[in-house]
């Protein structure tokens, strides 16, 4: 039982609605592994099918969980700790399935608002609170690939601000996203 | 009447508690000033006495607003028009009464427990809805110098995840923030 992570760098569109890879950002993996270890997130998947991708995103992991970064900064070596480079959605789900015995319950985010098995974030963090394992997954460059949203066994609702504008970074989306569902605050 | 939000750069804490003046990171200025577009903030204060760090900080802006990168990406356009740019938090206080006709109560932010003036979120999100005008601040590095803390109206409560892990970035805390005083969801 836990909640997991994923930031899934393909299949995402780009600006034009095309189904691309993205490259990894390097503040991704600072913001959300601190993130995730702010409120108890037992691993996060960073996932591309792109080797070299996976080969810069280890080495960044490497120099803050191993090298000079882990004494300068412990905090952050706690932190990126928790990362896990994954080839597709698929390898990090079977990785979950294998620590955890059960398949995890898979909650897709997006901007847009989806029709087919949409979730609230009460409802949603009511599962989480409950133990069930499962993994939030959040998409790079312009949105996770419809594909992957209907083969997820739920969707959020989108962050609606005060108006109509709905363009935030991943990071800053995936901080909202899980305060609501795990923060307590007075 | 309104909400303003400020990033300080100076005087901020590096990690051996000494007062310096951090260098401004780009990605901050993309994170909050979509931040303050989604939330309803009229405008973002990036505050630095530096210079050289000023003309960085609207060289970045005026590429997404007025150069190659406001027909590329007009939604970063509408975010980075947000953005002024000052040399002091005293600067961009006086900017707020000037335009607004009164003295904005501020509202600091800190990762530690601060023993006077501090708010709830509940308390300091009614006061926002009742339309008060305020300046909601950030600090960069390891945080605001405990001389501007004190002379805050408020100290917002530390934002506490699961566990005693409390070193977010400053975006994904801003985010959390202003959700937490702002954000509308089922």
């Amino acid at each position: 039982m836990g909640l997991y992570i994923g930031l899934l760098h393909y299949p995402v569109y780009n600006k034009n609605q095309q189904t691309i890879t993205s490259a990894i950002t390097n503040f991704d993996l600072h913001d959300l592994s601190r993130l995730a270890k702010t409120y108890g997130v037992k691993r996060f998947f960073v996932i591309t099918p792109l080797e070299d991708q996976r080969r810069f995103a280890e080495r960044i992991i490497q120099h803050w969980t191993l090298g000079h970064g882990a004494s300068y900064n412990p905090h952050r070596k706690e932190a990126l700790e928790l990362v896990a480079i994954c080839a597709s959605l698929k390898e990090s789900m079977a990785c979950i399935e294998e620590a955890e015995g059960e398949v995890p319950l898979l909650i897709a985010t997006d901007a847009a608002e989806y029709k087919n098995r949409p979730i609230s974030y009460t409802r949603a963090g009511e599962i989480l609170v409950s133990g069930r394992t499962a993994i939030l997954l959040f998409g790079t460059a312009w949105g996770i690939d419809r594909a992957v949203l209907a083969q997820s066994d739920y969707v959020l609702e989108p962050i609606r601000g005060i108006g109509i504008y709905n363009h935030l970074s991943v990071r800053t989306a995936a901080a909202v996203i899980l305060d609501r569902l795990l923060g307590k605050y007075q």
